[in-house]
């Protein structure tokens, strides 16, 4: 995002929805993309990557509430099309969206596919990153880490993969939740990557109980399952006296603003510390 | 196209855009994809590419006589990434669309981005490749051939490249044009493959008189510009007696589905002759 996030033409840029406003609805409108080799293992069965390609667009869609509507595919040609199309429509017949249109291309490097998708708010306002407040509260709606153990599996050939080549995206959860979230997003770059993104758009500190998140991997492996990504649960703050729709767990409360934006067990991550998978 | 677009999940997926009634508006949606080495020449002005990638995407929207709204981009960050931004945001401002999101990844192969552009509806119903009606007459907007010859420029490093380098998308044209016609679309696989696909869609055939069709290129490579792409001209069908609000040429005539979708000259294509350029 370097060259791009700080150009002026850019500033729409960052990894969080669109919100347009059309004709008295409001539509959601993110695109995410999936590269061979970075995003889903060369020789991964293309199924699931179809489905992978289009949870992670539902998941951006629960961060804000939103009920699917449909999807545009951006597909460079590979080998298993058929096998691709087998899971896009297993993935988008489950969250009930619509193939809308797209383009399908030629290509001779790494598989590189994208998917614009569009959904209706259901509550308005939307949910963004930037409402949490001194006094609110930290929840996330399940573990993480499952991810992690389940890209381990597929890489030894060994174990349950499910959880990394099928992630779930929480629709159902994120539109129960919208109406009583002060912000809101999904975890997809790792928890404390993405809190620490959180905390800067509200201009917070995010102070998180480590101990408190439920994770989904050996207590060995909590430190990992922290900055792990691709588990796709639903990162929120909420009111200290909130009533929740659903289950979700308490992990930490907001602050005023202080030096760091991330507080862990009370202390900033260390310096240079990776928080979470960073794309670029 | 192949293994998706036969399959019934699928269906949609041609490189039409999507038409979304939301609220009482009218959106049209498309997704276009560059891939390096394909669409452009490797180690072409990442600014250039950029102009392209907007560009295309709104020819898509002008077919619709749609006004632009917004895209979001799907970026693979390369070398030059702050001159593709430059690109991006002078063809932005250029055709009035917003940059609303998107996604940049990295990658190790050919460069590969993609774009989905928004519009608004200026007509209703949306012009579609479906309409063409025995009777009608069949027109173009101006001459194909321009980035054939442009393409030649820029790889024998003189001449005029511009047509090739920054196509024009014809978006007040086409929405002069859209409640007058019985069919729109924009020609940007080549003339004759665009004209057959539009005979298809309509269930016609589509006559043209391959001398009326206008060329920006020296007379001996009129074979060649009815068959090259990335001109961006609107290839529209009207009835035969309609005053066109904005300048264009008259190529032919619409006629009963025959035994072929196209005919040149009264003669239906060789056998197996390429009509233009199929993207896989």
């Amino acid at each position: 995002m370097r060259g791009l996030a700080t150009h002026p033409a850019a500033r729409g840029l960052s990894d969080d929805c669109a919100v347009l406003e059309v004709g008295g609805e409001t539509l959601i409108l993110t695109h995410d993309m999936l590269v061979e080799g970075v995003h889903f293992l060369p020789g991964q069965d293309p199924a699931d990557v179809a489905w992978k390609l289009v949870a992670t667009n539902m998941s951006d869609l629960a961060a804000k509430g939103a009920e699917p509507v449909g999807v545009l595919l951006g597909y460079m040609l590979d080998g298993d099309d058929a096998r691709f199309v087998e899971g896009l429509a297993a993935a988008l017949a489950h969250y009930g969206a619509a193939l809308l249109g797209g383009d399908t291309v030629a290509g001779s490097g790494p598989q590189v596919m994208g998917l614009t998708a569009i959904g209706r708010a259901t509550c308005r306002p939307v949910p963004s990153r930037a409402g949490a407040t001194p006094g609110d509260t930290v929840w996330i709606t399940g573990p993480v880490g499952a991810a992690m153990i389940g890209l381990e599996a597929l890489r030894a050939g060994s174990g349950d993969s499910l959880a990394y080549r099928r992630p779930a995206a929480l629709l159902r959860q994120g539109q129960a939740l919208a109406p009583h979230v002060s912000a809101m997003m999904d975890v997809s770059d790792g928890l404390l990557l993405d809190a620490h993104r959180m905390a800067e758009a509200s201009a917070v500190t995010l102070a998180l109980d480590s101990a408190a998140v439920p994770i989904a991997c050996p207590e060995s492996r909590r430190h990992d399952a922290l900055r792990w990504g691709d588990d796709y649960q639903l990162l929120f703050i909420a009111p200290a006296d909130v009533v929740l729709p659903v289950t979700a767990i308490r992990i930490g409360t907001v602050q005023p603003r202080g030096s760091h934006p991330l507080l862990l067990d009370g202390l900033p991550p260390a310096e240079g510390e990776a928080l979470g998978f960073e794309h670029s």
